[in-house]
């Protein structure tokens, strides 16, 4: 999944692209869960993850509710006791199956669910015929897209949680080539400085964004530099030796909570050197470190930018380089900076922003309403995109976010700090 | 499955007989799995149950690590790696995968554990193929099938838990013949009349036995009398409909407790006139109880066996009924005698007697020590058979045990009182 | 405890002044205390709340271990044992006695917690004794003075949560005259107008403030309006009547999530009518809701500010108000408009800013750095002051903060909206 | 506290002895709570403990609500709210305020509570006044005075259990004597043999005895033998030190999991050398081992019986030792041999046996029914009696019971083995 390292400068499809990127969006989900056998695809490994057959099944959901029952008339659901299995958190769309028992819906089958998806895209495909209908349907529609493009992303973080839990530690995928590095990667990043001030962030024009993203609206920066690059594994490995899980005085007190309660000591998916799991591949202690991701354990590549890491790693780590994370306005205004590298493509980058909403932040009429509104509360902006988005789905105003324990996301850092 | 509704008098098998019983045992479990998809067969509904491929291992890992390491030559693994994922709870054979994580196992796929079956099935035949090697490796191979058969019948519990905690209900099976009935069930049991005096409960004699049933010892017992047949659904609902469970002195202390932060209100498979899950299948509220079982939903069937109860259900009901549970020295005492029906093929029947040691008890030499030994705290003694034991697997002396919590096993009652 | 309905133009105390604002503030805190008996002042309701006792003892060990330990050469520690048993959370000063367990220190008895005072009180005296040390010990002698006020509030906090949690509801004093209320309250708040812009928060200046409210900077605002009073008890009790606690639009996820969890009806020290411990004081169903406080539970003051909400009980009331809450710069700014009133002296206002650190914070060096930086994360902050808080310790500029679920607080809400 | 090492052949009281028996039991509980603050009496160290204070109301609720609510005429209730507050688990007296609260009870004070026993006290002496009331009376009058002896022991337990949990170790009372040994102890046990066969077990005869405790009636042993003391100190740590709690062989298999889940080492009031709380009392690493009991913590004291212990590790300690627990039913028959020592005054002692119900047990009948029999499951029957027990409560046929992880009773062992 060759990733470009810097936002690329979207254009806003048409409505005329619609029938084209519905096809292109639906086919990819089906790419990304084909290394996947039917088991594979119905565990659930914690209650935060869902199985990619629950991800198929309700990506496809999400257009036969939102889309098809409101505007293609005459539409027959599927199946109507579904609409209660594959809903995910739409309060207004009635009561649902409980989140942490998804792994439990061994019924219905992969097979089903692939008739489900193609009976929905046979519906939408009718809709799409009707030239008429685009401007009606198109915004819900794009909406869907979008939608899917984020389950896309979890597809791939939720399974590789769920072979991360596996003893064996199965691959996703053959070991592909190294992931893209910069060459001649400095020993520390390049300061890249900001002179601050008004700046306006946040979303206007054309193209798609979520409601989240909006209103575009000025902000005050103080002067500012931030790195050109994200923190490295082998960076983050001087943290980790240099006791960095070990010294309270560099973490928020959420997080040595959570470092003590969890016994962690290292990232979620490093392997240290003597773990069992690594034995039982024959690779012995002097191997040294190694990193679970897609392909399966592989060495530590010092080179490659540290993943999988939680809010409050992040924090304790910027607090013991000396550094801190940039807020989300700060990485907005900073992505579009000369050398501005790896802004997506890797891992998303954790900010020092809450996530609250914009100022005159309203959300979307009717159930998609839902859709970003209600998680507004103790979550933390993460920005940019990892090797996991979908292309074209990134973009410099895209707020993502997740609790500050989150450790199976593509997450990681970059850092800023105050100019005088 | 049509079942015994008295225990058999079991021929002890020879030595001869292993080769084909063990064929017979080992193609049991392949048909009990059969009608299962490769995901109905992964899933995990509660750390206290087990995944249908899980076991198909498991009790293959039994015949490689009990018998095959030590006893064929030259038998190499096939895989040494699955010795961690299929050893249940043996501490002496080393460390195992967490059982509330059997789930997560997608991997090895159903079709490899079927080819570890096939690869332990042929170095057995090659064992038996030498009938001088019989006489030492038949304990162990005896011990093995009977284990195989424990598991058979938690194969059928443990999937009719995932399926009970299915929001859509599937069934295991096609709804068969009703089950088998006392012809003109007479409103209440028959009650039949015992001695008491000194008797001799456990296992002596040729045939196998697991060792808890052992050694044969004498007790002495009051006079009591017991019922001819287990509690019926019919009897069953009359208590629910009591206020049953909103009556504190029917229970003991931590079955009260139980009944209240579980909010129970009937037995675990029934479900109430209304249920949502009714109501998706279209049965509407004046259709009246319905149980769940293999079959799937069905009408509450008054004169079957009620089941799934907890031991704090079954006590609960005894102390309703004016009567008792037995001891299991009464139960074992009075299997004999005349008229005593339905001993097995319905429901085990939970006793009142502690699952304690039998005086002289000493458990297997080597790992199969600890088979039954250490669990002996805690637990409740069953005594029968049920309609998911298998053919042949039932005696008199077996003692089965759950915890007094324990409410997904094919688990009933019978009631005794004592006599002047 | 007449309060102050408007922040008052604090006169920063002089250097001179401390002896006697030492003295002042540490009677208080014993004033406050002397309603309680020795029983009282050791219990602990739950781990986020302190025990009296623990409250009295550790803003002394606050004065020993960060005043004199360094300062006053030759002090001797009272007991050097207590220092594990009374640091809060000071990971710098070692290791501490469990947070949960606060409530088990029966011992030392509140005579010796006394005498520990009289101890450290002396020797600070000797300190302030001396004018010339004065410049040095000052700001960390006003830090404690600060620090002892906070806790003088969550003192009567944490023992109106204990008393809250006794089924006779006992009353922490006498009941006083009512609170002080507008007179002729309007049926809505009176809506003030702010024209937006650059404005500047933050503290600066002579007086003392925590290194939180700092630095001062500059932030844009649009334009809104904000009540000039907070959400009285008549007002959020329509909302309740309305189904407020039943309507899950109205709420964040997490804010629903925990209404369900907790079985959450009405405002967490509410008395529906018919609550047994109203019946078990002769408080019939028909003298309607009651509230408890400090005076016991007394009959629902339809004028007073409603209080002990959680922020997700605030955002909710404000969206079912058609408002929403005002970001902590809306708050400050319009703090000094003509008309606002009720800015403290009765409850703490949830804005709807998480708690993040300002651009260019710095902690606190020394110790203290505990202070206040590490708690920044999965909090949120409210303004204004309460009836508890003590006179001169409320700002304009002042941060606190708690978990958005947090319902023991003097915690209410101010609306706000957009303005075109 | 001397006590007699084996059970005394009790007198049965007469009903004229009654009075002054109720005298010298109630002042013997003020006694126990002497040496307490208000404080230490208030406090709650876990759910299973209660504090002395509500020990003190609940043993004087049971006459108010047993004895004089239907035997005296006109007696009024003390205070009819605290029946809420002070009934342990009747529910057929009603709702009560849940057991894990009882610790935020500071009010009533002390003084309230010791105002409350005078109140009772005067009508139960005035009921007593009348010699024609004995007859009527004088059950339920036995039965609250052995049941205040059953909670007298709980009272030293559970405060004892709340000290343990001190991180400064306070004494209950000052250092004694040391106590009573065995002088010239063997370096094993001396085994006591009984020939078994038909003994009988039970209560029976003029005295009191609580309903558990019958029927008397016949049981059948096997011969054994049974040791003539209990384990010691010394022994069971040579069981830690060969590594005892690291061999999950010797261990039940939920012994195991709890030993694991809780990190036991050693017995829970034992400490370590090295221990953090020793030092903070100056005593070094070199001084060894130390047990924490009623005098404060001491040096371990080879010879003293070890005591503390869960059912867990008595019997791994058994297994360990090449040996068993002995049931009830043999500990009761071979109390009476000669030579068996240590039978009450020190511990009491773990049987292999599970608390069921004798045969032919009937509860008694009216509210007093739910005394024992309710708690006959998940229970171990411990013989005997402890250096807690008051003098005159324990009987060889006392049946006490606690859940098999408990290990904050006066408990130790007895060790016992099949003979040929």
């Amino acid at each position: 999944m060759p990733a470009p390292s810097t936002h690329p400068a979207p254009r806003a499809p048409g409505l005329g692209d619609l029938p084209a990127r519905y096809r292109q969006v639906r086919r990819h989900s089906l790419r990304l869960a084909a290394p996947l056998s039917a088991e594979d695809q119905c565990v659930q490994s914690m209650p935060d993850a869902s199985p990619t057959k629950w991800h198929l099944a309700h990506i496809t959901w999400f257009f036969e509710s939102l889309l098809l029952a409101p505007h293609a008339p005459g539409y027959r659901a599927f199946d109507p006791r579904w609409h209660y299995l594959f809903n995910s958190y739409y309060e207004a769309l009635g009561p649902r199956h409980p989140r942490p028992q998804r792994g439990l819906l061994t019924r219905p089958s992969l097979d089903e669910v692939h008739a489900y998806r193609r009976h929905v895209d046979a519906a939408v495909e009718a809709l799409l015929a009707d030239p008429a209908a685009l401007p009606r349907i198109g915004p819900i529609l794009t909406l869907g897209l979008h939608h899917e493009q984020q389950h896309q992303e979890l597809l791939l973080t939720d399974i590789l949680h769920a072979f991360a839990c596996h003893p064996l530690l199965p691959a996703y995928r053959e070991p592909s080539a190294p992931a893209l590095r910069l060459a001649a990667q400095a020993p520390g990043p390049r300061w890249l400085a900001h002179d601050g001030g008004t700046v306006h962030i946040g979303h206007a024009g054309p193209g798609f964004a979520f409601d989240n993203e909006g209103p575009r609206h000025a902000v005050l920066l103080r002067p500012f530099a931030i790195a050109d690059r994200l923190v490295s594994c082998g960076e983050y490995a001087r943290f980790v030796a240099d006791g960095g899980y070990q010294r309270s005085g560099l973490w928020l007190s959420d997080g040595w909570a959570t470092v003590q309660a969890g016994g962690w000591r290292h990232p979620a998916y490093w392997l240290a050197p003597g773990d069992p799991r690594l034995a039982l591949r024959g690779i012995g202690a002097a191997e040294g470190w190694h990193v679970f991701g897609l392909d399966g354990p592989r060495p530590l590549d010092a080179q490659a930018p540290v993943s999988q890491l939680s809010f409050y790693e992040a924090a304790a780590y910027a607090e013991w380089a000396g550094a801190r994370l940039p807020t989300e306005a700060e990485w907005e205004a900073a992505c579009a900076l000369p050398g501005f590298a790896q802004a997506t493509g890797h891992a998303w980058q954790w900010t020092r922003s809450a996530y609250d909403p914009y100022p005159g932040f309203r959300p979307l009429p009717g159930p998609a309403a839902e859709y970003n509104g209600k998680f507004m509360v103790g979550q933390i902006v993460l920005r940019g995109g990892s090797l996991a988005t979908p292309p074209g789905h990134a973009r410099p105003t895209y707020r993502n976010f997740f609790p500050p324990a989150a450790r199976w996301q593509f997450s990681g850092l970059r850092l800023a700090r105050d100019l005088p």
